[in-house]
């Protein structure tokens, strides 16, 4: 998985574990984009604290994660739910359905999106 | 939801977090039933030091599932499964359906059942 990609789903679960610090630092450099020099200047530290930091607050999402498994349950979670919704609508196309039948397969495509992500 | 099955879901989910120590007298005190007395006996020490120290893990267990909300979560997520299993079944009670079509109607209680819990 793209660096980037895995990062932010580590801080969409783990974040909230974080300290105010650690949180800003890595928002900056992961949401708003900005580089390791332009972090320090802005935080009145030197660069490679930063990249400290960072690597640090990694080290500790990675750790959450190889403890609770939350990223890797999501996805398999994720592709389940576009599974059962991909085998409604095969049953859609292929067989003649009443309106009555439709209304309810349409249901369960709903509530499967229920499922909090 | 009695106290000891929210300990046990607390447990499941975040005990990978806690130390030797507060996993063995949770488990001592939840799941092998023993007293406060006995298992003060066992480690050779107070009651009221095991007391302390089962309050402060429960604190722990707590704290995270503010931040994290998985069992909050997780129960949804039951009571969705159970959801679409139900509407499943009330089609497959309702309508007159082809073998084929109920076949593909089981698989997809069946793939609702990988969701990882």
């Amino acid at each position: 998985m793209e660096k980037i990609v895995q990062a932010a789903l580590l801080y969409d679960f783990y974040g909230e574990l974080l300290t105010q610090k650690q949180k800003l630092i890595f928002e900056l450099y992961y949401q708003n984009d900005l580089s390791l020099t332009e972090i320090g200047e802005e935080q009145g530290i030197s660069r490679q604290a930063v990249a400290d930091q960072l690597k640090r607050t990694e080290k500790i999402l990675a750790g959450y994660e190889e403890k609770l498994k939350l990223v890797e349950r999501f996805l398999i979670q994720k592709n389940v739910i576009v599974q059962i919704k991909e085998l409604i609508e095969t049953i859609e196309y292929k067989f003649e359905l009443t309106d009555e039948l439709i209304h309810k397969l349409e249901e369960i495509k709903k509530i499967a999106d229920l499922i909090p992500q």
